[in-house]
């Protein structure tokens, strides 16, 4: 597959983020587009249908995800993933003192970093994926032919579970058990922000997996079965 | 195995507990001992050479457990499992009620309901597992033959973690990640409180274990290396 983001317009964008000196968000609608430009015009359908799970894809593509961070120097709970990638000394003329964060909190903060490209490109796969749940909502033929002119299949029904592999329905997005909704994105290797490494999982898979990536898990659970004289 | 309390003192003990009038604390010394009746003799040694065990021991085994309960009407983080066996008219009489807790916190307070008996039993056996980790500390002979005398079999070595059954080692008690230790109690069948069903096990396995019982987890990871292709 060839870069998505190569086919799409890329003008420039202003930002009122407070990282604006970091990074250039760009317009990803079609190339010689008509109408305005926009960041993320395929979530736009999204938006209208179901604005939770548009938000969760933005959310999840852009910003490191928080563990239970409780304590002070435990730092901030969510920020722009590539931000991340400035060294210390840009981020504390940011306001983000690196070093008052405890070695764990920063190591995590660290491996979620993601240039700005690699996460439209997840925002891409995710909003894909999401559309080739069962029961997603109808998608228009423009924004179909949108996604497939730059690489990515629609094929209705094709979305699993990345870990357990069951066919995921859309319906457990907004299903949630004390706040926390069923599906969550999750990470093949969880050190790699990249569309074929990130996809949804049950929320339930995606805790059993931790911080292995799938093929450790797999392994460790092959072990597990064969310890516990269940092969 | 015959029932270990049987064959100890069972002298009744008085206690300051809020809740005295819904049980009697009993001796659990063997019979006939000499000096003064104890409720949790068989951990004095532990209480004394690694007091956050023995602590564990006899907070796991007599307490219900909380979930991350954080709401107003989330309930008692932790109460005495016995207690839970009342209903809710006699919890009402001590300032519980019930009504004002969500269905799903009731049914979890109701689940890890147990008697103060086969708290006591639970006691005993995770002592026995704990002394059996291959790296425990010291066990008397007075104690190896207290718990003997009483249907246990000291095995040094042999305690395996009950999911991933790789043997545990003792260290993992004290080591600790973001507060949380290591080695976690856990159950084979989460609704059931008895020796034979509760054990020790990893973190990480009886997070990956959640709410299912052992049988079914052991199937629910077969099915995904099935799926996978992984078998």
């Amino acid at each position: 597959m060839s870069d998505p983001l190569e086919l799409l317009c890329r003008s420039s964008l202003t930002t009122r983020s407070k990282y604006s000196g970091l990074y250039t968000p760009r317009c990803h609608s079609e190339k010689e587009h008509a109408g305005p430009c926009a960041e993320f015009p395929f979530l736009s359908e999204l938006t209208q249908s179901n604005p939770r799970v548009a938000q969760k894809i933005k959310r999840d593509s852009t910003m490191t995800t928080g563990a239970a961070w409780k304590s002070e120097d435990a730092g901030p709970n969510r920020i722009l993933r590539w931000v991340m990638l400035e060294n210390d000394k840009t981020l504390k003329d940011f306001g983000l003192n690196m070093k008052n964060l405890k070695p764990g909190v920063i190591a995590k903060l660290r491996e979620k970093a993601a240039s700005y490209d690699d996460c439209v490109r997840v925002a891409l796969g995710l909003t894909v994926k999401a559309y080739n749940m069962p029961d997603a909502p109808r998608i228009s033929d423009e924004l179909k032919d949108y996604f497939q002119a730059i690489g990515f299949v629609l094929n209705s029904g094709s979305t699993c579970c990345e870990i357990c592999r069951i066919p995921l329905s859309f319906d457990l997005f907004e299903n949630a058990q004390r706040g926390k909704a069923e599906i969550e994105t999750c990470h093949k290797d969880p050190r790699c922000h990249s569309p074929d490494n990130v996809g949804f999982a049950h929320r339930e898979c995606n805790i059993a997996q931790g911080a292995k990536s799938l093929e450790e898990f797999y392994n460790w659970i092959q072990g597990i079965l064969d310890r516990a004289g269940r092969t």
